[in-house]
């Protein structure tokens, strides 16, 4: 999500190859450089792995249209930062609350809104904020936690949006976007694979 | 060591606060973006996070000496992705072998290995070798894990050198440069540390 809407903001075109992750192809097992993960952009025949790695990748090589970092060196740390928490932070409380239940579920959900508290109160002023018609590299790094909130909710029976309304309504702006919007599966396409990925992993 | 090591490859002075991590500072409170975490870079009174984002932002700041990233997108993304997978995977290796013990240390130990196998086996002719007299982005990355292999030795009873000479070779290099071999703390005391971090913790 967070390369297709890159791509988008750049008035890229490309082509979009979905992986089935229990059956890698050849193509995905050949290009990545490591761990086998998607997604991976293929550029002039090369790989490039890691969708914040890319994303920063995309803004280097077509960088005079749509800047998704900032050019003063100050704030480009701030939304390396803010989207550095959002991959560890963010991402592994999300997780927890898909992949567990009970005690340790109840745990995650408090994380998670911990986390978006944080995220709320400290960068509503600042890069988070979209900028009129522009969005940026935290707001690229979060969407795909916003196209899955619906699958937290679900999992963990709350609602997000009580808890963190300016979080949610910045989400609801960033989806309309037509890049985003079109760069996003469904949400309950989302819920359904999570569903079937714990049954796989014998969590049901 | 990260960010001592970025410094001086700028030739740039800077004034180094020690941290006591069971008792931090006010001033560490109150610069730290979100997790109360060190390394925090004061520059102009405004404080920059996370190691990596403070190498990049060192390298952004002052551009013209020693560059840290290559200038080039796709050998940028390179350098971004292996400083992103020592990071995620070599360093959550390493901290299982300092703070476990029996099977899982085991299993630790042989991740860690596969880790360096892979960043030895790939990175030998790219970014990972020292050219010449300059030090990328990557070898700063290993660096702080290059003087904590006496730990993870010591910990773990095993050569990581008999294992992965040439990663070895390449961080004995590294460690004798002036601006690397200042910056960094004698080994024993890293051990030491690890090992009241886990009396602390109540591990042994």
């Amino acid at each position: 999500m967070r390369v297709r809407i890159a791509l988008a903001e750049k008035g890229m075109n490309y082509e979009y190859k979905e992986q089935d992750l229990w059956q890698k192809t050849p193509l995905l097992l050949q290009m990545n450089l490591d761990h086998k993960m998607i997604p991976v952009l293929i550029h002039n025949g090369k790989p490039v792995c890691e969708s914040l790695v890319i994303v920063q990748y995309i803004d280097e090589v077509w960088k005079d249209k749509s800047p998704l970092l900032p050019t003063d060196p100050f704030q480009r740390a701030i939304a390396r930062f803010w989207a550095d928490f959002v991959n560890k932070k963010v991402c592994s409380d999300e997780k927890r609350i898909w992949l567990t239940k009970g005690e340790e579920r109840e745990e995650a959900k408090k994380e998670l809104i911990e986390s978006f508290k944080i995220l709320e109160g400290e960068l509503s002023e600042t890069c988070l904020t979209l900028g009129g018609e522009t969005i940026g590299f935290v707001n690229i790094a979060l969407i795909t936690f916003y196209r899955r909130f619906y699958s937290s909710e679900m999992f963990g029976k709350f609602s997000i949006e009580a808890e963190c309304p300016k979080n949610i309504a910045l989400a609801k702006r960033c989806m309309q976007k037509d890049t985003v919007a079109k760069s996003l599966p469904d949400h309950k396409k989302v819920y359904e694979f999570l569903v079937q990925l714990r049954n796989k992993l014998g969590l049901d």
